[in-house]
């Protein structure tokens, strides 16, 4: 039995103790790095934070060269591992660092979280997942119908309150799209308060829009409910 | 067989082939149509990409205007043809450029994105709309008492917080019109915050009416969702 | 047969054409003097509006006390009918103009919209309200649980942003009561922007409360869904 | 039979009638504490107030005092006592008082709230809270992976408006730990207005988010709703 039959099971299967311990450290890496890459985003950390952070990085870079190796070491077909999603989002995430580019790339790492996605297959999850999975499908049809709905609804709101509140705030309302931007933040009730109309009928209008709405934002928590609902009850019967 | 004979399943029809792609090339210059319009209003767009809207409006008003003139031709009540829904839009939408109307109606152009709907006909949503519609008709009566029920907490809430505020704030409270903007941005829980109650009644009583106002948010989301997740199951069996 | 005999079902009895024609007539005149009363509020409304106004008061103020009276006159039990809630309603309605207090009384008007719920015994809403009721009823308990728990979330979130807030912000977080309505504003989720946390330690505290609170908003909304969707089940079968 | 055995089932038991009397009086003596020590927040309380809380402090921590010996005397384990977590809460809530601690750490009486439950037990809201219980238990899995699905699209939300906002705004979304600020109070649609984006990129990112982030919050209100509908099926049949 060679190295490479030893090491294989480890590193692609994570059903068996080693395996899901491989997973795990990889996962805890990632977790770390991108906790590392928000806290050198902060203005006023020390330069002796900074070294740290730049060495860690190093640190990660190292791991997580070594595990593509690994990966590309034990497939059975490299040059189908080498373009796979997976392979593809880790070898971005460790490429900018060796190309030396001055640009940042580092956040791509964050894509190596959907890894994080596999956990669940090591937990009991499978079924939560498969509800989810088979709840979003059933209803997709009316997710789809529910999307051009809303589209639809916020752009007939931008027209409408971009002629109420254009000529009374042209440097707010603007042109369309910006008219855009203040139905989404209307229409999903964040309210920033960035942009709201000021005119008596741009007043009545966005009553009346988020009266309409409020109804629209209910739809998909209900099909959602209600698919999920139904799904559960299959699965148990 | 005649040439009027050959056209007219292209046009009237969305079953066929060509029917699909002579609806689908009218929509797309729709959506463009409404791209340009919007793209228009922009404040600080070059003279050039304004010459080129302009160019790209008369485009689009000679296509509909070939459109509605060849469904006129086809159609076999001529009449009855002119004063439907859909053909007085499409008349409403290149009416105002003939006319040369000073006033800016392209936008009731958007109404004839209503036709993107029969695109449903041609995908496979019937089932989707069909069941939307069977639950929003099997809760008509509870959905109109909801707006009643919504209409009286909206004026109640105005009067209200207009007796709390309006000694405090007569500017921003100046009347019960203006309490019950404040009413919908705040049941809607919106709150942009151009408008909040600041004395201490005023924000016990905001804190009353949203308790409530919650609950009252909570009514059509589970009528839609009781009467979706209804209207499935008796499709279903 | 007397005249009372004759007036008594067109004014008790809203099933006859007459009693229906009677009940609309005073609901319009309802519905009337509340815009009326909205329109005075208005702070540059001209004199001679104003004076159309207060005539238009007087007119409604003399048809209310007729209809009062009249009801008085047609009543089988008259004590029992001055002190039933509807009447006492009618009399606080008109009351204050006749006792000519300073205090303008006459927003109790609006209490008479309660009676605009009788206009459902005419239409078909009968089954939509008492599925209401019956929903409401059956989760009577739930609901007051959640009442309990909300109100212990809001406690809780107030004493802890008070004391992350207020040695930062002493003005705006000056005491648990100031505290309590940010904690009402952001966990129904309104967040007008007047009070919100500046701290780090706030933020975070913020933001486990928004997560866990709208884990709490969910649960009316869920308890209200599936109370209706199984008492309409009930009321079909 | 002793005094002990006769105090006994007052202090421990809450189905007789007098053991209810006990709980609803320190009960009583909680809420009331808990307002005193809310009010002594206010800022500008007179001299003479602020004695008589002083003195009702003094007051409630006597009976707080007696009813924890009162529980230890009955107890029959006294260790396990002790340390049990209610008496633990019991003991810090009085401990400040004696050690004279310059820290005010009376908040900590809150907890003593979670007694409030108790009541529950005396009322009928044991199936009210045991279909709560069941319900949310029955979709613990679900919960868990909604809330990994959360704080991965609050992460990802935060590094990609740092991107667009940062060079725009860089005092105000100064990090990536800035930028969960406003991912937070943006996807739970509390929108303050303290945070936002102003750059073109920026609102067509919040954009999308908002539309994804609507669908998220939907799902533990679908989970809920389906959770406790089924629950309560089970429990009735």
């Amino acid at each position: 039995m060679t190295l490479k039959s030893k090491i294989k099971p480890i590193i692609e299967d994570n059903t068996e103790k080693s395996g899901k311990w491989f997973d795990l450290v990889i996962q805890f890496f990632i977790v770390l790095s991108l906790l590392a890459f928000s806290i050198e985003t902060l203005p006023d950390i020390s330069v002796r934070l900074n070294n740290f952070l730049d060495n860690f990085e190093l640190f990660t870079i190292v791991i997580f060269t070594i595990e593509y190796i690994l990966r590309l070491w034990v497939s059975e077909k490299k040059l189908k591992f080498i373009f796979s999603f997976y392979a593809l989002i880790d070898l971005f995430a460790i490429l900018p660092f060796y190309l030396s580019f001055g640009i940042d790339l580092r956040s791509i790492r964050v894509f190596r979280l959907i890894r994080l996605f596999r956990v669940f297959k090591m937990l009991r999850f499978n079924r939560a997942i498969q509800n989810f999975g088979c709840a979003l499908k059933s209803i997709k049809e009316e997710l789809i119908l529910y999307f051009i709905l809303s589209s639809f609804l916020i752009f007939l709101s931008s027209i409408g309150i971009y002629y109420f509140e254009n000529p009374a705030q042209p440097e707010i309302f603007k042109s369309i799209f910006h008219s855009m931007w203040w139905a989404i933040a209307t229409l999903t009730t964040v309210g920033y308060g960035d942009i709201y109309p000021i005119t008596a009928g741009g007043k009545i209008f966005t009553s009346l829009i988020l009266l309409i709405g409020l109804g629209v934002v209910a739809v998909p928590t209900g099909l959602i409910a209600s698919a999920l609902s139904k799904t559960k009850d299959n699965k148990d019967n």
